[in-house]
């Protein structure tokens, strides 16, 4: 291994002990000598995305998070309700390290041809744990960027897109041909907004303030509802009309927002239609929930017949589905669109230290569109 | 056609005036000359069905009902509430007959061979409109009751039977190797607890009434959960944990019970995987909502992952996909257990002017389990 290579390094954990506290802390962990077909990355950027919040705060009140620690040690402490307990058993006393995704330096490279092709390149790679300085990851997990492009370009290349492209291609698979996307004016939503306009996918955003309404239009987009705004059913009603959309991913979950896009849907199915059906119409309205924005429960007031489905999406059992062979076009896709289709722009860079400054994650923490994070492991506190 | 039909025969009709009002009554209305693919049935049972009901009432407030009527023409007039008006529209100021199933004599035939074969036997038929006194049908909807077998043990032989086996078919298409039932005292649910036992496949029968629960175990079912009791998330977890069943068909819709289903099977499926999942189990888990015993909102408390789903399941549809070999299987299976696996017994056997009176209106409109009424449209006033 190099010399430059430290024997440790940090590395971000998140530990739930048995007595319903959650720690976030930083360790000095051993840097791994990569396997023969890995490659160690030196990670110059990871993204705090919302799907890295369920491992890293485990359910706990972060509004009554505490810093404390002794001896240099930085902690976090903050309580774990009864109910988000019940499902952290099985991750109890063992300290996890968190981070889907990231992008760094190949430093050093196992035995393999694939891998040693891979030194000195800035590679993307989603392996868990990259809120680290230093982290091992197989090669099937990277992605070698293009000349030019750095590690913050590529930090958030594999969660956010291959979502959007997951989305499209579940659209194809499931024979819808047009789509509906809630919290639209995340980074993702509006990734998402660029692809479709792209590819022509017809798209109805749903959104929730008047200025993210205002720059998903401002971007191009079509179809801009506000679900806050007093006329959010009928516009619904006229976008789904217009683009025929019986699919729809949501990245809130909680409330009757589902249930009222599976009325719109059905509205305009009926009206295509015509006439009267007793079971309502025949065409299959669905809504995946892929977020969890609002942790709720979901209401449905179930107005849309019988030809309807709710469900959870996950991207790693779809990308199983997909399979390997189209998951690689897509992840060159992606490499191609970095800095365009595909870019991420993060409002705030945090050091390790500072991401587990209560300030940062009271920011982070709430998920709030128009405010993203992203890690820089190497940079002082 | 032979000289003992009538001209006219009555008819049940339903009829939602544009001014919200619900009318049932009989009318006088010619009776059909088969077509060449057709036959004549004599009705003489058609039964009840929860899902005749909404066709019937349209979602009328039933609790209103009052009986009316002038020169000898009876009518039931009940006020529709504005939510369920608006799915009403098209079928506003046409009556419409009821009934989607029932049995009788075939009294006339049209030309084709498959018609004339069936003149003078016993059928059933999934025709629609057979709360009448004749009914033209066409001969692919007709099942030939085996020697022996009356009207009355026909009548019942579509809605029920095929729904419990398409239930069976669906849990085999999607991959499912047991089943969990709700309202599972009803005659559809012993109907499939009684395929269940037949077949070998393991059955949670979640049912809301300690009497039922004792009739069902009676019956030899192995698994009965009463959702009102104090331990039902225990006993529904372990029995779900038994059976392995990931597939839940649910007569309910409203509340929080296919929630609680959901949140049983992940706790069984995360206690066989053992350890963390930070998305939960991988298995998926499906509850399919084929009634409506509740009207009110579904309400789900996402504690189950990812691999979830839920959504409308209705016969049609899976009868397509089934696909017209498969079908006719099914219906022989039937044909062969009529008397036995696919029997209906009845409560109350009422006239077509029986069934217009509000006693009778008040008692099958509730729906309630161990209640069952079958219309005889022969039978005097």
């Amino acid at each position: 291994m190099s010399a430059e290579v430290p024997a440790e390094a940090l590395q971000l954990r998140s530990l739930v002990s048995a007595d319903q506290v959650l720690e976030l802390f930083l360790d000095l962990v051993p840097v791994p000598e990569p396997g023969p077909g890995e490659v160690l990355i030196r990670v110059e950027a990871a993204p705090l995305n919302p799907s890295d919040m369920g491992l890293l705060f485990g359910g706990a009140d972060m509004a009554a998070a505490v810093a404390g620690g002794s001896g240099g040690r930085q902690v976090v402490t903050a309580p774990i309700p009864d109910a988000a307990m019940r499902g952290l058993a099985g991750r109890a006393g063992t300290p996890m390290p968190a981070g889907n995704e990231g992008a760094g330096t190949v430093v050093a490279a196992g035995g393999s041809a694939a891998a040693r092709a891979l030194l000195g390149k800035v590679v993307a790679a989603a392996g868990g744990g990259m809120y680290s300085q230093y982290r091992s990851v197989n090669v099937a997990l990277c992605l070698e960027l293009l000349a030019g492009a750095t590690a913050i370009d590529g930090a958030a290349s594999f969660v956010n897109p291959m979502t959007v492209l997951g989305m499209v291609e579940t659209m194809r698979m499931e024979n819808h041909s047009a789509l509906v996307h809630t919290a639209a004016a995340s980074s993702l939503g509006q990734m998402l907004s660029r692809l479709g306009l792209e590819q022509q996918i017809p798209l109805v955003n749903i959104v929730r303030k008047p200025d993210h309404e205002a720059m998903l239009r401002a971007a191009g987009a079509v179809h801009v509802c506000n679900s806050t705004s007093a006329g959010f059913m009928a516009e619904l009603t006229g976008a789904l009309t217009a683009t025929g959309a019986t699919l729809a991913f949501d990245a809130i979950g909680g409330g009757r927002l589902a249930s009222q896009i599976l009325t719109g849907m059905e509205a305009a199915a009926s009206a295509a239609a015509g006439g009267y059906s007793r079971y309502g119409s025949a065409v299959h309205k669905q809504v995946y929930i892929y977020g969890s924005l609002d942790r709720g429960p979901t209401e449905l007031i179930r107005s849309y017949g019988t030809a309807w489905g709710i469900g959870g999406w996950l991207l790693t059992p779809f990308l199983q589905k997909a399979g390997l062979a189209r998951v690689a076009q897509l992840r060159d896709q992606v490499a191609a669109g970095l800095t365009t289709t595909f870019a991420t722009s993060y409002t705030a860079q945090v050091s390790l230290p500072g991401a587990l400054s209560l300030e940062a994650i009271a920011d982070y923490g709430r998920q709030a569109t128009g405010s993203k994070y992203v890690i820089i492991p190497s940079r002082a506190p």
